[in-house]
């Protein structure tokens, strides 16, 4: 992705591996500072995950590969599988609903198991790790060129949360359809949910198409219906953190309420996803209950430039705080994929 | 409203006159500080309405009504039409939305009229808008009796924005139903929308609700849809700031989200106002457009218990800040007024 320092573009990928460590862009410290967070074992890797320095679900992934990684290069010969097993459950309970976290577990332990010996082990899961994180890249790439067909010149474009580079290794889900057509040079503008309780839409999208010179505006989550119903809204494209056969999709809190008003007001709601994203066996998804105190506070930067935090609520006040909701496929236009634009029915006999 | 002071409990109205002086609970501060701030003239008055120390519709109305007292009492009777016509243009500039304002104001000039010589009119104008204020607490309280029924034992309440005791002068709208529920001894558990940006949810009704023991959660704006879908919302309360002829309703930015997930659920949807907010004559509602500070900073308390800000996005973001939305009467099961619960159809016969 672009990322402007020091007046020059550069250009980043969101988390990647040199030798033993795992190098990812801190995203609790966006949109106020750039700055490479540097894990140094599959423990820090983990924690990174659930303090979301990285987050967005096939970037939580691609994580988890890098962290199983790690394991394998860090695991003694004489309790490789122990070590190997503690990795596994350590990265699983990191983050319950991403569907992208066991998928890449499952499939790198798939590979390691073909190794000879532990050395051979160790290249393999180094060299599936690295290629999970490529294929994203080309994923999302693909991703955007479908979706960058349902975007036209002088769409208003709503998103919700970040499903961006940042989410992924580059381009990102939702975020990629809208570069795309920025690219080819459609003036869009993007409506840009705040997404409380975290506000990964006013800290990232918003830092992301600010990036990428793209025309957006924050708004208040409550504020979408209202732009929709005054039809300045053309089309809705959000990520996903997991995807079940019948089309029901888990993603970021307040989802299920823009897709649902999308419907009322006609608009087409599209999600944006990789087919790791998709969980064909299961029958429901589990949600994530987050901290009361991402809703009692606000963390930001205060007027001394200092990370901090302002109390909202009243001190007895207590929060309840679900971080994903689950929207029918009733409510979602297609599914925009690497493998193209896809309806529930299709998933089956593409996805083996 | 019940308010805790150093262990005792006082009783306060959000808002009287004393003298010359409009006395108000400032609700800027709350709910870190309960502090009453004292406007001595209809200038401070109207600053006070434009600040938001006082807000919420029936006390913007009950506000304005004795700024117009304020600005009589000081006219001097050499110039005195012209003075108070300055006055009410100021007043009536402080805020667009709320139809109590114009309906306050409109109600309190009839009756000036009538006063023969100014030292008349100076009585005149003060009685009626403490008349006005008191009359402001009877329909609260109706409105609290008719609300009641509407609540079953057990229920839980969804209630957006703060349209409690504080947007009145007692009691609240919204919220009447709800204290008179838990006063007879109903178990009801509310679900509080923090209601960004400003957060009167969390800010206000919450403190309210903690003032009254009722028990209660902050939620997401972005999570009621969830605990709808996940049917643990029994039925929505919301307050109004203006409702038309054909039960088009304005409140406050996400009510409209509100309503169509409440229908989507086939949850009761129920505005509750005084026929003060009702306006028949237009044909639309000029909706506020606020400051984007109001997104892109969170004001609270800090850590060191000062209040302060927090800036959430990106520099080169901008934000668009609605105030208020408008929900059509198709998504409104009734409407809750000091006159019985009422449909559209009935707002001709019973407003004159």
């Amino acid at each position: 992705m672009r990322v402007k320092i020091g007046g020059k573009i550069k250009n980043f990928r969101t988390i990647w591996m040199k030798g033993k460590t795992v190098r990812m862009i801190d995203q609790t410290k966006l949109p106020y500072k750039f700055e490479i967070y540097d894990s140094l074992d599959f423990k820090q890797t983990a924690e990174a995950i659930k303090k979301m320095i990285v987050r967005g679900a096939p970037a939580i992934g691609v994580a988890a590969g890098f962290g199983i990684a790690q394991a394998i290069l860090d695991a003694p010969e004489d309790r490789f599988e122990e070590f190997l097993k503690h990795a596994v459950e350590t990265l699983r309970d990191t983050r319950p609903t991403a569907q992208n976290l066991f998928w890449t577990i499952d499939r790198i332990l798939k590979i390691v198991i073909k190794g000879k010996n532990v050395s051979e082990k160790k290249k393999l899961a180094v060299d599936e790790a690295n290629k999970i994180a490529d294929e994203d890249v080309e994923t999302c790439k693909k991703i955007g060129e479908y979706g960058d067909k349902l975007i036209k010149d002088g769409d208003k474009i709503l998103t919700h949360c970040n499903a961006g580079a940042l989410a992924t290794v580059d381009y990102g889900t939702a975020l990629a359809p809208i570069r795309f057509a920025h690219y080819e040079g459609k003036k869009i503008f993007v409506f840009v949910d705040e997404t409380r309780p975290r506000c990964q839409g006013s800290r990232l999208t918003a830092w992301e198409l600010s990036q990428e010179g793209i025309e957006h505006a924050i708004i208040a989550d409550n504020a979408a219906g209202y732009f929709m119903q005054k039809g300045e809204i053309d089309l809705v494209i959000v990520g996903a953190d997991r995807i079940l056969s019948n089309g029901l999709t888990a993603n970021k809190i307040g989802t299920y309420e823009k897709a649902v008003l999308a419907k009322e007001n006609e608009i087409p709601f599209y999600v944006a996803a990789p087919t790791s994203s998709f969980d064909l066996k299961s029958k429901e998804i589990p949600i994530e209950k987050r901290s009361q105190d991402e809703i009692l506070y606000m963390f930001g930067l205060n007027d001394e430039g200092k990370f901090s935090r302002v109390r909202i609520a009243p001190k007895k006040s207590q929060a309840l705080n679900p971080a994903f909701d689950t929207t029918p496929a009733k409510f979602i236009t297609s599914f925009i994929t690497e493998k193209g634009i896809l309806k529930p029915k299709d998933f089956r006999k593409l996805f083996k």
